[in-house]
């Protein structure tokens, strides 16, 4: 199973972890952002190899320049990788290091609160390909996870807000309980020892869901909440040239999700507000839209790599706060509903 | 575990294995050789992804286009991917069905020897990449794989020894008794149906070991009997520009090793003469170096991928055929003597 460790003593943790796995040699992967920002506060005694920053970067080119940058610092099969950066650094990474001579040893330490609450754990690692999101990969865990939540203190808030909308999703899929305490709590105002608990109590979630099911045959389809519309939107703003943060867009996917949840299968309408009132109250925004965009936002789901049948779209539902139902389909015209009921909603 | 099916009726197999699976769609991969000369004979109605054949295409721009292939297919997580082809195309075609959308089923259907006794089974994918062979890849077994002798009817006779190479190596993991009724066998004047029931025993030997230590961490090692100093003969060959087939490097790096196994570990002088006798006597050649190559042999080895020690070279040795020794290190002065008393018995 993936170690995970909770730790404000990053550069400790990392230390450690390296004195317990006696590698044959370290080698850091990261990007130019972080290289700047955040080794600096660590001064680890390891070659860096860096890539370009950003998801247009996640890419072949990017995942080969860190193969070569192995070869050339000497990696052997008893080496180890650490990974320190957002979601993109720790997914690419994890691939390459998961594929280089078969398989290495690496360790995550996520520096973003998106890539703490969600791509730093879980196994999930690949790249982009052919236009296509995470379309080439391998279902690989990390040998560790250092979460820290004094590497977020550099973060804008729209960073903040993104990653927090991953922490409200592990919410509704735990219980009403743990929802109320995140819609309570003010992330724009955190500080990295309140914070730090509340994540360790989001990353759990995650955790208990990915023991039980670690390649997504059933179970971990319930992290796809939000995902099914959140990832339409992503890709209609990317479309328009106006791209949105990844966190913003599953909480709105969430809103929509949710008003599916409660026309179908009883999901509490009272619910539908709470969280409507929650993002406006909070800077998440709306995403732009009008009907004539509905048929490209439902091609979109449509292929959506979660679906296993070929023109069905596939959806995790909810019945209550904390009870998540996987394998739920709509039909064209319930989603469309769905489309028209969140914008009056969010307007 | 991996499912070998061992049965000269190809199409047969595929279909049932096919029915069973019941995937969303079928992709083959092939190169254009054997789309040439091997699909017609098995008329499969499915969508056929082709590579460019030999050693030199396994490589990203390849596996890039076995990618792009299944996109264009619309293959989805529920896909199957059949790799029919030499150990170049079930090695990189199993590498690319592990790794799109993070891993689709895959079957493979050797249509070589050497293919069929070592690359198609045991999950072992991957590519060439910065000049290293294997370089890039991952551990991924296929869901089965079909074996059949007849599809080697037009293999030429350097190919069936290559491949009986590896399938005497297995002889000698295994028991001095399967040593000598492999000795006593002459592949080049073999027929499908005596030649079906020899390959299976030997590629039980391989599957024994392998259901043991998928990962090579210790067990498996044994596999690379003769792959040390046949692996430093293959480059010194490739690196002159005259390539030698990769069974036949081994052949020769097995009798190399069981020299070191003698002069180290006891192993019977009687056993280099007739293995050294078999070679001669069977058309194996000998590699072109003399002394004036050691130290470019030597380094050979000492960069080969098995080593997890910086600057030691690792070897799986013998005390007696059917008894290996893993992670046996020999000097250079060794391995300088051993490649003199080579020179003198293939002489």
């Amino acid at each position: 199973m993936q170690k995970i460790l909770f730790t404000n003593e990053v550069r400790q943790a990392i230390t450690s972890l390296i004195e317990e796995m006696r590698p044959a040699s370290v080698h850091i992967v990261t990007d130019s952002n972080v290289a700047r920002a955040v080794l600096p506060l660590l001064s680890l005694p390891y070659p860096v190899i860096t890539v370009m920053p950003g998801d247009e970067h996640k890419d072949l080119s990017s995942l080969s320049l860190i193969w070569d940058g192995l070869i050339k610092g000497g990696a052997t099969r008893r080496s180890v990788v650490i990974n320190i950066g957002g979601g993109v650094v720790t997914d690419m990474g994890g691939f390459a290091a998961a594929t280089f001579k078969r398989g290495l040893r690496f360790i995550n330490v996520p520096t973003t609160l998106l890539s703490a609450v969600d791509a730093a754990v879980g196994g999930k690692t690949g790249i982009n390909f052919g236009g296509l999101k995470n379309e080439v990969g391998a279902f690989a865990p990390a040998d560790a996870v250092i979460i820290s939540t004094v590497l977020f203190s550099t973060l804008p808030s729209v960073e903040l807000l993104s990653g927090y909308a991953e922490m409200l999703k592990h919410g509704y899929l735990s219980s009403e309980e743990t929802c109320r305490r995140l819609l309570n709590y003010n992330i724009l105002d955190s500080r990295p020892d309140t914070l730090l608990p509340l994540l360790e109590e989001s990353v759990r979630v995650k955790e208990r869901i990915v023991v039980e099911d670690p390649c997504e045959k059933g179970l971990r389809r319930a992290l796809n909440l939000g995902h099914t519309a959140g990832h339409a939107f992503e890709s209609l703003a990317l479309r328009c040239h106006k791209p949105v943060p990844h966190g913003h867009a599953v909480a709105w996917g969430m809103l929509v999700e949710m008003i599916l949840s409660h026309m179908t299968e009883g999901y509490p309408s009272r619910e539908l507000h709470i969280l409507a009132g929650y993002l406006k109250d909070n800077g998440y925004g709306t995403p732009a839209f009008s009907c004539d965009d509905y048929p490209a936002l439902i091609e979109f789901m449509r292929h959506d790599k979660k679906n296993d049948t070929p023109g069905e779209i596939n959806f995790t539902l909810l019945s209550r706060p904390g009870l998540p139902l996987i394998d739920r389909t709509a039909s064209d015209a319930d989603i469309r509903t769905a489309l028209d009921i969140f914008r009056d909603m969010t307007s």
